[in-house]
């Protein structure tokens, strides 16, 4: 029988997020733990000779994951085996000094994650700056806003794609806070007692308090947690996830808005190159991906979830009962938002607007949204107010039942309005209004300008983001 | 029939949180906006004469809703009422200019939470406090540390109340970050492009823009959102309710573990004053108040749930369906969050510890736990490695053995040692060495004062919160 | 300050549903059981003297919530206090016989549950039947059907409607088998050893277990469950609140969907009788009940997920930290559920659908869902297969582009396969195969039918609910 | 970079789960189908030539998802490439007919789940079979109830085993409903209308009804859905899961029970056979294993979190965001709920009770637990009820806070009742007392009686099931 594989991993994800979470890759974020814990332990007086260091660096890409697995066949014990393994490449013994098994794998783990936040951050900055191309490109094209999903006021294009990409820039926000403060459990022993350390460094709390200080540093982390147990809290897990689930609200609110607008011919999520619908349907344009976007954001609650029933039951010193679970849910959420947002990228690349339907449904609806001031011309022109009240509202609601009773195929409201004496105003001044109707989008267009000043920012802060480009997704 | 109450809000929080909540909170919280809003509208040129804002301030306090309610049976509009009601009491009608409901409703619900979010920070603190109060009280009360569940090796007492402090400490940090960067809606219209406002200002952008500023600077926010729709996004409101289940996961882990310490005696949540057990089981105290705060955890991650089903779910300009969502998640997570604080400061206030029953469980553990030295020492005075690490390991497993089965009832593997000839330890030496075991915790100590001065900087920028006494609890 | 209300019950439920949870309900149930308990006990051999439980049978009625407090704040014990209201009004003290609390509370919350689910299936069963008839109504009515919110083939309206009335047929059939197979704790005693019980019977264990099948008999109940501890398992509360769940996702899907035809203008949920849009925007139906019935959806999914935290927690006999929880979750998700059913039904009176805007729907695609047909009949008339392939994919592409880039505004798909030689179909033959296409709904109303018939066996089991009409809603 | 595997089906799922979800498996099902279909139709009289379909079963197992996989690169299809490969290898052209892709991947999927619910009902019949023998084993083992995790009235362990029995009892007969009554889609054609079907059956209703009779008759199956769309109903998954959820329940609270008595040393999960605990810690017997089933249940949780956010969100005829969502959540749940009940068997296979330690316990507590019957017996014996009570509890709480503080080193509460004359009664009735107070454990044996006669019918109906021995586990 064939192995069954990560599908959220190997149909998803891109290969810089699986390198992260590969058995590969974190081999190697532990042999940069062990050497930082070297360096720092050099520093503090224990013993590594010259040029230890600089071998266990040179073969730290080396990886062998058979010869592991040969090892952890005879020792039965899979840290062992990974040790003797480093250290046979080295020709060196230096390694894990005063370390427990749990001394590694939480830092390890915590180093996995902020690589692969820091790698979501990276590609939702890209996703931010092509939104912020995209509310550019179409600042002045005027739209019907819609609430409760009907016709509402006008607004631009370019308005309603900067909104959803605020939401995004508060997403990001947060998740840089969270990568900014994160702290790693730090070398504290079996129950957080530091222990080991303290003896390798025969009882002088000073210099293990510096070690772990020094640790952080070489990893570029912000700083270890002080008093913990066995294991870090797995709050911090829980912070982490919540923030991707924050962070993708944004893109999944936008992709639930393309699918409503292709179901109205207005915007759609379009074809990749090449791409064709079926010959029998080619108006077929199935929002597959958008429905993609939403769905991990489904599965991201999921795993939010899991890591939530594990944050707040700490018993003791760390019997939290997690192990499975974080085993499935931390590396599964990276891979549910990497593929989010290569999903992402790729509809933001591919996705069509068709402003000739969305002028169509603009025409359908101004006159209905441009009552409230051609009421005021009316008052303006000498009409009484409560008269053209009546007028307007008995045309309006009219109009409307004669349109979805099919009594009229268009709005012909201004018509009606102009054929009535009581509002005084000619067809002329009806339309003129309308014309004037359509500027009425506010400072829809300063919000655009705004909105891209501060993904400026975020783009100079990240300049590798602005270039990237998303893998081909199925 | 009797009215169904608010059991979170009547059981269980506080009269500050519920004022916040309540009717008339929710009036003096909106006056507060109007207020703001005059006030900016007025230094940017809008005709506000001198006095108005004063007898508006002046009367902000008289909240008579039975009166609200009578008008709004005339007008069939609930802001038109409250409008009118704080226009009459006022004595002016300055107030609600260019505003439209939602620009009402969405700050008001923000500041709301705001205002409950900082009351949270602040009984959050007091527990910071009271927790770095006990650690510091047991930072040398040695105990058995447990990692699942069962003796692990030494740590103190006043280190494990310091672990689920620290972990409460991460949770303040994150909470006080999500309200210093707490960003409201603010004055933008039906849909979001400021029209009204705009039109107010007769199209003056640049006002505009500075309206917002100077709203939001007395309303004491950080600042608005640039571009949103009709509400601000949703994934707002989860980064606030996720923020408070992240910061009670510690009071959570806290009583958790309390429950399982009161499971072996060595600790118990204690009686409020004058309470006894009942006559029949005077051994019985339940750590019910534990127990209510792990159900308040359980609580939290359902409203997060609520919250979560609404973020990421915008069509369009606003259609969210969450209006109802919001109308119970937002203001039952925080009578939740209090209800667990108020609990979970008056386990603190009360908990007992019983240092014999933990020194006799030290007793019955320590010779285990102190193996490895026992052999190192044993090797040291010149037994073999080999045979020292085989009678050990063969006493250790027999005496855990005999004890489980009833063949032993107190732990006597120090006498097994003793009397094997391939140690070469005597019962005097032994006896040394778990002497010194029961010092072998580390930087237990260390980190409770590092904690302690953590906590300190935390006091000093909240001074209100050390003094703090919880309401009596059912 | 006001007090604060529970907004569920209080702003949706029905009378009917808060009568269950209210004070004054819970009182009742809670001495139908003492009736149940004494009848059993008496039959059983237990001295209950005649005319006694007929003494308390005729005051069970008189609740006075005030009077009970009275006692409560003398005794300091709240089921005491309720056994002396009781007894003093029916003039006896028979009732409570070996009972502990917990077989009271326990027993009581179980009752109030069952007859909650009662009341939601007879509500459910009367939404069916209003799907029922509404599908029945429109089951010749063709309407495009969509997949991925576009245009894929014909179906009819009625078959939508019987396609969301099937899933909550599901829903009901699922909640019945729920109903019909729910097992109450009983009378178990303090840890569920009966220890109470058979010390009042003498340690007749036969009769013990006879009380039990009767008590359960007197209450209507399935059953009783055999062992238990203090508690009953909370996973039983889990399959209720998540039968709920299910139960609602028809609907929920049904008030989805109408949400997006209201955007489409083919239906609306309507205006409650009187109601009126804004003068200023009469074309805006918000579907503001269906986006609530949504949020009650979303509601449900927060209780489900805090019921969901208690199962598998039980530790011990019973502890289970659930009170405060239980306390919360199990009325509010009837709150809501109720509320959600009565919003429902509130929709299926009101809406309204809009033949005219349907058509217009169906004339824009039914051309393109045609294709396939026309393509035989090209075939049929001498038309080679390739060349006819090519020729409509051709115009389907090109004018599916055309409309959506306005160079075309109504679909002129017929007009190109005339005019062009390789088909060798004329007008009239295209414009007949169209008409033969509108008839392409397969089993649309067989399956109508079919639906109908199904609903009718409910109806007949359930005769009050075919007559039900839902309150009105806010 | 090696490929990333689903951990939860590689390290915990058994062979047989993994067999269902495989791409193997799923080829299987999907013929299966096939092959259902293809006798339906010639049943109802469409050509299948005799011996047709005797050569497809003929070759229905051999499968080659490297074929399959060239076909797809060439056709571009999947399905396509799959129906080729099996016609291919049977040597005809007969499958598939008036089938669309989501006929096959819609009832496939279901299919699997229907045999994976099947598995698991039996694995779970297994576990209730060894827990009604432990029940039965230990059902005289005298052990001290507790409630909020303190000694609260005497039972039996057998009786707190049964109890948990009880629980999985419930999640079993739940279970087996949703299995007895799972619809599935059937063939409905893209948008549920059957129209492929009734165009192959020259628009025969009757037939098309027929034929879905008879394929749900082929696959053992209860029915078919009559009206649904694309897709078939999301809240039958949330059925299916959360009936996974209900089902693991019992054993998550039985594990969790476990660990705490772990930490009290009455019982522990065991070792496997061979396996020991580390040489310097052989106390330590971590529950591992417990923890485990305890995560699962966390796991599961959020997997019906994802599944719960599908319910209630179709779109139309079927746009339901779901597919990535199902690909993950559906078998990942089966795979959770797998290694749970493998997991929970190898503890029931391992796990060891400590009866010398319980009994331990119990003298310790008993003299508490007895105060009620010590009463009873001094006023039989004259003691004035008030004095006897007061003396009781003063003596009771004394003793408690002596234990508690060190100054007694074991319960003395009877030799302090012996000693005080208001009681009158000696050391020797006292101790009377306390024997029969062992043996107020009610009717804990009675009902594991009931208990095992439950199981027994399971047992009967699945008989496979005790004899099912699990996998070894990591």
């Amino acid at each position: 029988m064939s192995k069954i594989s990560n599908v959220l991993a190997e149909r998803y994800a891109s290969g810089a997020m699986k390198d992260i979470w590969s058995g590969e890759g974190r081999v190697i974020i532990e042999r940069d733990l062990w050497i930082a814990v070297m360096k720092a332990q050099k520093e503090l007086g224990i013993d590594v000779p010259d040029g230890v260091i600089e071998a266990y660096e040179a073969v730290k890409g080396q990886i062998d994951l058979a010869s592991i697995d040969a090892r952890e066949r005879i020792t039965k014990h899979d840290v062992k085996a990974r040790i003797e393994e480093f250290c046979d490449l080295a020709g060196h013994e230096h390694i894990h000094k005063g370390m427990t098994s749990r001394d590694l794998t939480e830092n390890v783990e915590q180093l996995q994650m902020v690589r692969a936040l820091q790698l979501v951050r990276s590609k939702a900055v890209t996703a931010l700056v092509r939104l912020s191309e995209k509310a550019t490109e179409y600042a002045d094209q005027i739209i019907t806003a819609r609430t409760h999903n009907v016709a509402a006021q006008p607004t631009t294009l370019g308005k309603r794609i900067a909104m959803f990409g605020q939401e995004l820039l508060l997403g990001i926000e947060h998740l840089d806070r969270v990568i900014e403060n994160y702290a790693v459990r730090g070398i504290k022993g079996a129950v957080g007692t530091q222990i080991d350390q303290l003896t390798l460094f025969s009882g002088n709390t000073d210099k293990v308090a510096q070690l772990e200080n020094s640790i952080v540093k070489y990893l570029g982390i912000a700083s270890s947690i002080n008093a913990v147990g066995q294991v870090y809290p797995r709050s911090l897990d829980f912070e982490v996830v919540s923030a991707l689930y924050t962070l993708t609200s944004g893109p999944s609110s936008f992709c639930k808005t393309l699918r409503i607008m292709a179901g109205n011919e207005t915007a759609s999520e379009g074809f990749a190159k090449g791409q064709v619908g079926s010959s029998a349907m080619p108006h077929k344009m199935n929002s597959r991906s958008c429905e993609r976007v939403n769905g991990f954001h489904v599965i991201l609650n999921g795993y939010m979830n899991m890591v939530a029933g594990l944050a707040g039951d700490q018993w003791n010193e760390g019997d939290v009962s997690c192990s499975v679970v974080r085993r499935v849910a931390l590396p599964d959420s990276f891979f549910a938002v990497d593929g989010l947002f290569e999903t992402f990228l790729t509809i933001l690349d591919q996705m069509e607007t068709f402003p000739a339907v969305i002028e169509r449904e603009n025409s359908h609806y101004f006159p209905f949204l441009s009552t409230t001031t051609i009421m005021m011309e009316a008052v303006k022109k000498g009409a009484g107010r409560e008269l053209a009240h009546e007028s307007i509202k008995e045309h309006a609601v009219a109009t409307v039942r004669d349109l979805r009773h099919g009594k009229v195929t268009r709005n012909d409201l201004l018509d009606r309005l102009a054929a009535d004496s009581r509002l005084g105003l000619t067809m002329e001044e009806l339309e003129a209004i309308i014309a004037r109707g359509q500027e009425l989008v506010g400072s829809a267009k300063a919000q655009v300008k705004i909105f891209a000043d501060q993904v400026n920012g975020w783009s100079a802060r990240f300049p590798e983001a602005k270039a990237y480009v998303p893998g081909s997704i199925l």
